[in-house]
C-alpha cells in the first residue's frame, strides 16, 4: 500500500477500504506518513466526504490506536458528550441528577480552549477540586458515590489527538465524518457502552445549520451502534448562550442554581439529557426518566449529589452558600427593541479574553472573571435595562470590554 | 491575513485574491506557513480548481520568488517547453534547426527522473559534454554560435521548486492550474518572451486526455500572454514513444539521424515545433517557417549546428560517425497481429530501471543502456519480427527484462 495512491483515490472522490484507512492511521501515528501527507488526505476527506463504512473504519482505527477502558466491573455506565457551546454547564448539572436517580456516571471531561469553556475548569472554581485522578481511584469514587467527573486521560485514541491538532491548523475541522469519528473514537475508547450525544448548532457552535447537526448526530449514533453501544441524542440550539452566566465560577454557580430549581433553557436541556441518560441507564421510558430527574431536583438529592462529587474530589463547598463575586461593571441598554440576534461565539470569546479561558494550552486562567446576562432571544429590551454584569479583573478591563459585549446583541 | 482562512476559502470552492496568493507563497517560502498547511491548500486547489486570474496570480507569485533572467542584450530569444514524454528528443533536434535558421536559442533543460528521460542526460552521452555552464558564459555561446543547451539554474522560481517537491509526495501533481503555473513561472523567470509549448497527452504523459492537454496548453498561453510573452503551442500524442529509441545515447544518436534526414513521428513533431519557433522568432508565416526547417535539415546546416553545440560545450563528436553500441538481446515477436496499444510510460520506466534514468535524484545513470523499437501503433507484426533490441548492462539483465518489454505491446 502507498499513501500517495490513498490520497489520490480520495482526491478523485473514491471510497477508501478499511485496510487503507488502517494503513493511514498506523503510518501517521508511527511517523512513516508525514503531517503534510495527512493534511492533504484530510482536506480531500473534508471536500469529498466519507461513506458511513469509511467513517466506521476511521473511528475504529483511531479507537484502536490507544488503550480501551473497561468499566464492566462497575456495572452499567452511561456517558454523555456535548459538541460544545457557550454557557453549557450541562455536565455539572446532569451527572448529579443521574447519580441521584441510580445511574452510574464515570464522566471524563476536558478543559476550555477558544470560545468554549471546559467542564474541568468550571469545577476547579470549587477551590481545591482535583480532576486529575487516576482511573482506579476514580472507579472507587463511582463505586462509593455513583459518579465522578475527571480529566480525560491522555492515552485515549492518540491518533485522534494527533489528527485533531493537525486539523485545527489546516482548516479541516469542519467535516462531519471527521468530527463524528473524532468524538466517537474517544467516547468508545472511554469504555462507555451507553452514550447520549448533545449536538449543538447555531452561531455559538462548530456546526452552524440544524440539518447538519441532525446529520452529525445520526452518523454518530450509527458509529456507536456499529461498535455495539446503545445510543441516543438531543439537538440543541446554540444561537444564544445556554445559561445566563459565562465564566468558570459564574457557570459553576449557575449549575448549583439549576439543581436548586431555577428554570430556563439550561434546565430544559439538562432535563432532556437526563431523560435520555436515565432512560438508557435504567431501561425505562423517556417520559418517566424526565420525571425522575425533575423529582431528583425537587427533593434536593441532585444538589446533594453535586456536593458529594465536589467534596469527594477535594473541592470547597463554599460556593453552595452563595456567590460572593461582585461585578466590576454593570452595562445597561442604550437601545430599546427586541433582542433579535446574539453573536454567541463572540460572547464566549470575549469572556475567554477577559481571562476565563486559555488562548494557548499553556495559559493560566482566572476562575472569577466572566459575564452574567439577563436576556434570551425575543426578549423586549428598554433603554436602561441591565444587559450585562461584567466580572473583570479590573474596572478598567471591564470598561475596555463593555462596548464589545454590547455589540454582541442585535436589538431592533 | 491568516492561512487558515485562506485554506478554508478554497476548501469551500471560493476564489482567492492576488493578495492571499502572494501571502501564501511568501509565507511558505519563508517558513511561516508549514508544509502541512501548504499541502492542505494544494489539495483544495486540486479538487476545487482555480480561476484564470488565480492561476495568473500564483504564476506571478512563484515567478517573483527568485531571480528573473534577462536576455534583452542577446536580442530575440525563443524558448520551447515540453510537458515530457518517452523518446522525446525534440530539444536536441529543434535547437540546431532554429540556430541554422537564424533564431537564437538559449535553452535550459532538465535531467530525467521517473519514466521520462532528460535532455541534459542525453547530451552528456556525447562524452565530455558540459551542461553546468554559468549564464554569462552561456550568453557568449549564444552570441558566437546562435544557441546553447544548458542545465536549468537553481534560482529560478524557488517557490515552485518547494511546492513541486511537496506536490510530488501528496498526490497534488494532477491539477491543471498547478501544472500550468509551475511550468510558466519557471519559463517566465527564465527570461524568454517568445515561448512554444509542446503539450503531450496519452498513456506516456502526465496528462492522459487530449482535451485536458488542449485546456492546459491554452491556459499556459493565457498565462504567458498575461505576462507579456508571445505564445504558441502544439498538442502531441504520447500513446507511443515519439522516436524509436529510448535511452540516453540511443536517443542522442536518433537526434543525429533525424537531422540527417530520417523520417518519422519524431521528425514530424520536430518540424511542427521548429515551424512555431521560427515563425515566432522571425515573425514569418508558419508554413514558410516549416519549409525553412526542412531546408536546414536537407542542407546539412542543422546537423552542423548540433555538432557546433556539442563541440562548444566540450562534448566528443564520435557519435556523429555512427553508433557503436551493440544490443545484449534481440527480442522477436511470439505473436502476430496489429500493434493496438503500447504501454508507453511503462516502456520508459523499464528503460529507466535498466539504468538509463535515476529513481532517486542521487542515482548514477548509465548512458549506454536503452531499447530500440521498430514499430508504431497500427503496424502489422508477424511472428519472428524483431520487436526490441535491448541494450542492457549484461545479457542476464536483458533476459530479465525481455518479457516485461514484450508485455508493453498489445498485439491482436
Amino acid at each position: 500500500m502507498d499513501i500517495k495512491n490513498i490520497i489520490d483515490k480520495k482526491a478523485l472522490g473514491k471510497k477508501l477500504t478499511k485496510q487503507e484507512i488502517n494503513y493511514f492511521i498506523e503510518g501517521y501515528l508511527n511517523g512513516t506518513i508525514t503531517d503534510y501527507q495527512a493534511s492533504a488526505l484530510l482536506m480531500a476527506i473534508r471536500i469529498n466526504g466519507m461513506t458511513e463504512n469509511e467513517t466506521f473504519a476511521l473511528t475504529g482505527a483511531m479507537l484502536n490506536s490507544g488503550i480501551k477502558m473497561d468499566f464492566s466491573d462497575l456495572g452499567l455506565i452511561v456517558d454523555k458528550h456535548s459538541t460544545g457551546g457557550v454557557s453549557d454547564t450541562t455536565t455539572i448539572t446532569l451527572v448529579p441528577i443521574c447519580m441521584a436517580c441510580g445511574v452510574k456516571m464515570f464522566k471524563m471531561s476536558g478543559r476550555g480552549l477558544g470560545h468554549t469553556g471546559g467542564t474541568i475548569d468550571k469545577l476547579e472554581s470549587f477551590t481545591g477540586f482535583k480532576a486529575d485522578i487516576d482511573i482506579e481511584k476514580a472507579k472507587e469514587l463511582v463505586r462509593k458515590n455513583g459518579g465522578c467527573i475527571i480529566s480525560a486521560t491522555k492515552n485515549l485514541a492518540p491518533a485522534d489527538k494527533k489528527i485533531y491538532a493537525l486539523r485545527d491548523t489546516t482548516a479541516t475541522v469542519e467535516s462531519i465524518p471527521l468530527i463524528a469519528s473524532s468524538i466517537m473514537s474517544k467516547k468508545l475508547a472511554g469504555g462507555a457502552n451507553k452514550i447520549v450525544l448533545d449536538v449543538k448548532y447555531g452561531n455559538g457552535a462548530i456546526i452552524k445549520a440544524k440539518k447538519d447537526a441532525i446529520y452529525l448526530a445520526k452518523l454518530m449514533v450509527k458509529i456507536g451502534e456499529n461498535a455495539g453501544a446503545k445510543m441516543d441524542y438531543i439537538i440543541d440550539d446554540m444561537n444564544e448562550p445556554l445559561g445566563y452566566n459565562i465564566g468558570n465560577k459564574l457557570e459553576a454557580y449557575e449549575a448549583i442554581e439549576v439543581l436548586s430549581g431555577k428554570q430556563g433553557k439550561l434546565t430544559n436541556t439538562t432535563l432532556k439529557l437526563a431523560g435520555k441518560c436515565i432512560s438508557l441507564g435504567l431501561n425505562i421510558p423517556y417520559e418517566d426518566a424526565v420525571q425522575m430527574a425533575k423529582d431528583a431536583i425537587k427533593s434536593g438529592k441532585a444538589l446533594s449529589a453535586l456536593k458529594t462529587i465536589v467534596k469527594a474530589q477535594g473541592g470547597s463547598t463554599a460556593l453552595f452558600n452563595g456567590l460572593t463575586l461582585k461585578p466590576k461593571l454593570v452595562v445597561t441598554s442604550p437601545f430599546s427593541g427586541t433582542l433579535q440576534k446574539i453573536e454567541c461565539a463572540r460572547l464566549g470569546s470575549l469572556v475567554g479574553q477577559l481571562g476565563a479561558n486559555r488562548q494557548k494550552v499553556t495559559d493560566e486562567i482566572d476562575y472569577n472573571v466572566g459575564v452574567k446576562t439577563f436576556h434570551k432571544l425575543g426578549d423586549k429590551i428598554n433603554v436602561g435595562d441591565v444587559l450585562f454584569e461584567i466580572y473583570a479583573k479590573t474596572k478598567a478591563q471591564a470598561n475596555e470590554f463593555a462596548n464589545e459585549f454590547l455589540d454582541c446583541y442585535k436589538v431592533y
